[in-house]
């Protein structure tokens, strides 16, 4: 089982205009679809960033993997840390925090052995998860994920979501997303307003799902003092607080005064970071993304590394199609000590996909597990190639939250922490 | 994949009056052979140690098995747990360090692992390194592994190994194992003399083996002070210090006093140790062993919380027979981070073996990587049998080192630290 051919496509797909501390989403998301071939004619699928610095590197690596055996992992990363050299990518948008080289290794890796890990679990007959250690759940329970957002991009019709600029705007869109898809976990992305109106839209959604999860994450917007403040006001409210401010020992300070434990896919992004997280106490929750975190087998790894040490773990989103929400649903499925349900983008992704439909759906708030060999999706080669051409069209090259608010709002300042 | 069957034999084969800090190796080494079967005709083998409580649980957790998928480790984990309970089997020679609940089910549930990956690896005509990553090394580097010993069993002819009970003892049989299997590498077992002349005997053997990597394993026979002392003296001579002294708080005193990085296999011996010794500094080295950290995948998730977290990586050994050596080279080809020649008792068991003859070999210090499917050894049917008579004839059921010694010298104290 030889890797003989890889192909990677850059897609984009429509997103609505959701606000965050960085600015807002552009009309297009972009994503990298990896499909790795076989000698003996599998195949198998990843999926990763779409940014072009990632998607050359991702291209440079792909070059290089041809006659790798699908199993040897250790072989595939020492091949693509060869591409990658000393070089670090940074995102522009900085919401998935630090770049550093063994992050930039992580993200290139990952699409590569998830899609190795399709063919195996394809040559075997089996699902992803069984080469994980096994299912310890046969469903993944997500959350809704909302955002302030407005009633459409500018110049463009209002989109099916509606605006939600308001504690009303965000109920009815949690509403929404809670009839469709069932959950019972609700985050927030906060950043976009004074932390006070925040912490009231929080409270406002607490008493409107009384028996919901709830979190919020500004994504470093808040001052150590701010995160303070807010986290005491949303005592026995939030089941964590999510990067309310930048960098470990802001965190840390932090976290040693509020009165639940912070939560992160900021601060600690890669396997280095968590020494001195953990030694400081900076955070209490790991959100967890194979995306950059080096693949699913690194992510068990991850994994016991938390059980070891006590942090809880859940798992982080970007904007993704349904390659991802496989691998993620693998992944979450494997793992013991999952404990919150996990970030998804999904809903937001407005049935657009690479992937044929069918196999992936939410019930109660959980994505059932595929029980297709490998990951279980196919690939729709028509709407990869449609969504293939859109990216050529769609004039995008890079996810760039700030510029594009800039165009409607010259004076936008994602400086952090703001408040 | 459904296990079916499991079979589960004691055998005994003949062990050398070895000495150590708490007495010395009775006549028979025990051990617990492993056989699983699944209901598709598959068989897969694993190996653990051989004492009558420790047997009783892997008898107890055989019998809960059957049904369980091979792909399925968590399953597999979760059912012997069942039968665990909280129990808690403390080993009398306490030379593998604390007993904790983790750690009994952790050393039950390894050989059933280790038999589901040797099947898994069959079916699919792969050697098991390739479910734990791939191979890093195509030859696993492994140590002499000295003993001060006495020439014969009391009342019993000379072994073949002769005695060894002074510096030109020990050099003669580091000569006869390294001529024989190319070692590079030289451990001794310390904590049978006193200190200072197992100190000139490392440095009579610095001087024999210029080039030799060597250690010494005082299994905790001494005081802070006195493993301090020793450390400064062999300064430049050794790699690491293994267990000089018990417990955390008092390797930690040491680490912070001594040159070489100190290594263990006796103070941190399940994950639930691992945070105190990093936060502490106690320890520099792990010597990890797959027979008490719960199998192969827990190991190499141990190797990669031990890259994390700046710990040097290398491996223990128990008196073992070829599965456990496939097992452990597996292993060890798949851990990119091991930092030093792994332990093995392989040269004492004077090719007494359940496997059969061929699959393992010593070339220049290091066993290549059997090729074979799964890990590539076959039982030897009349072997086992054999065996297992020596098991049931030998009288011995269960490992004590320091009862057999007061057989000859009733006032041996194995109290530790002795010095
Ligand atoms: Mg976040
Ligand atoms: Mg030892």
């Amino acid at each position: 089982m030889l890797i003989s051919d890889i192909r990677v496509t850059p897609v984009a797909f429509r997103d609505p205009p959701l606000l965050n501390a960085a600015g807002v989403h552009q009309p297009w998301a972009l994503r990298t679809i990896v499909e790795v071939r076989t000698d003996d004619g599998l195949s198998g699928l990843g999926e990763t960033y779409g940014d072009l610095a990632h998607l050359t590197k991702v291209r440079a690596a792909a070059r290089r993997l041809a006659g790798i055996d699908v199993h040897h992992h250790h072989a595939l990363y020492a091949a693509v840390a060869q591409t990658i050299g000393g070089d670090v990518v940074t995102d522009r948008h900085g919401l998935t925090g630090v770049a550093t080289r063994e992050k930039t290794l992580d993200r290139v890796f990952s699409p590569f052995e998830v899609a190795c890990l399709d063919i195996r679990g394809k040559a075997l007959g089996r699902p992803v998860c069984d080469l994980l250690g096994g299912p310890v759940r046969d469903r993944v329970p997500y959350s809704a994920y909302l955002f302030y957002k407005w009633a459409a991009h500018p110049g463009e019709p209002a989109d099916e979501f509606g605006a939600a600029l308001d504690a009303d705007g965000l109920i009815a869109q949690a509403r929404m997303f809670v009839e469709e898809y069932g959950f019972r976990s609700i985050k927030l992305k906060g950043g976009v307003f004074p932390p006070d109106v925040e912490v009231d839209a929080v409270l406002a959604l607490r008493e409107a799902f009384p028996d919901a999860a709830l979190r919020i994450d500004p994504n470093g917007a808040w001052s150590v003092p701010t995160s303070i403040d807010v986290g005491r006001k949303l005592a026995g409210t939030i089941d964590y607080l999510e990067d309310p401010t930048l960098g470990l020992a802001a965190m840390a300070e932090v976290a040693a005064r509020v009165p639940m434990p912070l939560a992160t896919n900021m601060c600690v992004v890669t396997f280095e970071h968590l020494p001195a997280a953990i030694r400081d106490g900076a955070v209490g929750v790991l959100l967890s993304d194979h995306h950059y975190w080096g693949g699913l087998v690194r992510s068990t790894q991850l994994a016991r590394l938390c059980a070891t040490f006590g942090l809880r773990l859940s798992m982080h989103s970007n904007s993704h199609l349904g390659i991802s929400l496989a691998a993620m649903t693998h992944l979450a499925a494997a793992v013991p000590n999952l404990a919150h349900a996990c970030d998804t983008h999904t809903p937001w992704q407005a049935r657009q996909d690479v992937v044929k439909p069918g196999a992936l759906r939410f019930a109660d708030g959980a994505v059932p597990v595929p029980s297709g060999p490998g990951l279980g999706v196919e690939l729709d080669r028509d709407a990869l190639e449609a969504m293939h051409e859109q990216y050529l069209a769609c004039g995008v090259t890079e996810r760039d939250d700030t510029s594009y608010m800039r165009t409607f709002q010259p004076d936008f300042s994602p400086v952090r922490p703001r408040w």
